[in-house]
């Protein structure tokens, strides 16, 4: 897992240096609404976003910065997601990454106008790419049939008895779909052709079902002090989650085959094929 | 006027039946945000923004339906701001148009994320014009630099004494921000040149400002009967008004004097400047 951690690295850095470039001062007004952007964009995380698409885009032998726009907007969105989720009126949690949340350092109203003003600053970085295409892949991927329609039904599937396919449901929409769309922006970016951006659209949902399996599963095992969040908060909120319809055992075998099935798509990927498999075992040995 | 009334009556009716067509269907997972979305996007209006960018497109020759994208698309982005603003944690207000306020009717978690839903579907629905450039007039004028950044010194300002120089970075930013982009996504999905875009752009500065002016003095001399929200809001809150700090009648001057700046820079425009010197017109005589 070198090569992962590596190249987790060196997409790390390529993306905060972007992201220090677009993101507005804290001079310039109004200084605290770019503050509180500042402050969620930079709470930490792996960029695991910006890293997909970066593959994706050199898999695709892509050239220039165009994925360097892709994967900001990508980090942005996803803290745009984070921020809103963490609202009291939503999952109302005090801490993410062993800080506390947006609205808890900046009030509430601060924190609701941060999360907007970062999903729109992604779209303005998005169009420097010159591809109205790739605005609509980050926009579908974004929206009430994708990461928002999942975390609507997760949000109104909280304290009651809940069925598998709607789990799948939150799964497939709250988290895969942004990570389709990692790989899919990469693979637009590059200039990839249809059936090529279905092949890592495939990939990308077999690893973030994977993901969000995991997940449930670590916030099962882990303690707060290693996580760095509430401890069994989706427990305590009743959250629908797989381990808790199917066990764990069950889950750690789907999140197995899960990630078997994108090592073998992998496989049939160019340049970039052995990183992208590391990166798909890299999804279920986190946190181990 | 009755040129203004029935542009007004043929735009709206234009752009509700693109809106029909790309906002979901209540009946499509998960119907509870979508009904939310409906439900602000249909409490009336009269699709003033949508309207302008229909002017901008004819007046600089556009053919086709690109306009119908960035029409719908700017209706969207207005209605996502109009249901962050009403929230609690903003402005806090039961009512707007007369109807109860979505977080009223729908909670506060569905607002929040249907106002998402919209600002992302609106990038959605632009992007199908095919021109990025759109993007980044639409994405600057809703940003942190743009409307967003008008709405948190709003916040900011609230219950303090208060500059004009304050007082005008709102006006600006909060409200001629999306006016402006409004003509000049017009001219920019019609092939317009960066000359004609600043002609656009001006005349939106003007009358955008002269909007929010009359909307402040309105605030002050309405009925909430008449206007259907709640009435002077504004003051109760202590807003940062123009008519607070240079008066009535000053107040009035000043948006006279705009919209003559408009009238005027409507006479160097083409086949529309007749119908665009009379919506600068209809901004200040609404609600008399």
């Amino acid at each position: 897992m070198n090569q992962v951690n590596e190249f987790l690295k060196e997409s790390k850095a390529r993306v905060d240096a972007v992201l220090d470039r677009v993101l507005p001062a804290t001079t310039h007004r109004p200084g605290v609404l770019h503050e509180a952007m500042h402050y969620s964009m930079m709470a930490g995380g792996k960029r695991l976003r910006p890293a997909l698409c970066y593959a994706a885009f050199e898999d695709c032998g892509g050239q220039g910065d165009a994925a360097d726009w892709g994967a900001a907007a990508l980090e942005m969105v996803h803290t745009f997601s984070l921020i809103h989720d963490d609202l009291p009126c939503m999952d109302d949690d005090d801490f993410r990454r062993g800080m506390p949340t947006c609205h808890k350092k900046f009030g509430e109203a601060m924190a609701v106008l941060a999360g907007d003003a970062l999903s729109i600053l992604a779209f303005h970085v998005l169009a420097k790419a010159g591809k109205a295409e790739a605005v609509t892949v980050l926009s579908e991927a974004l929206g009430s049939d994708g990461m928002l329609g999942g975390q609507v039904v997760d949000i109104l599937s909280e304290g009651k008895p809940c069925t598998l396919e709607t789990v799948e449901y939150i799964h497939v929409h709250k988290t895969s779909a942004l990570i389709e769309a990692s790989l899919e922006l990469g693979a637009v970016l590059a200039g990839a052709d249809a059936e090529r951006r279905k092949l890592y659209r495939d990939y990308g949902r077999a690893i973030g079902l994977a993901f969000q399996i995991v997940d449930d599963i670590l916030d099962i095992e882990s303690s707060t002090e290693e996580l760095g969040k509430d401890v069994g908060s989706d427990v305590e909120n009743q959250k629908a989650t797989y381990p808790a319809l199917v066990g764990l055992e069950e889950s750690k075998k789907q999140a197995r085959i899960l990630v078997d099935r994108a090592v073998e798509l992998a496989g049939r990927m160019g340049p970039r094929a052995s990183v992208l498999a590391d990166l798909a075992r890299f999804m279920v040995e986190r946190g181990n």
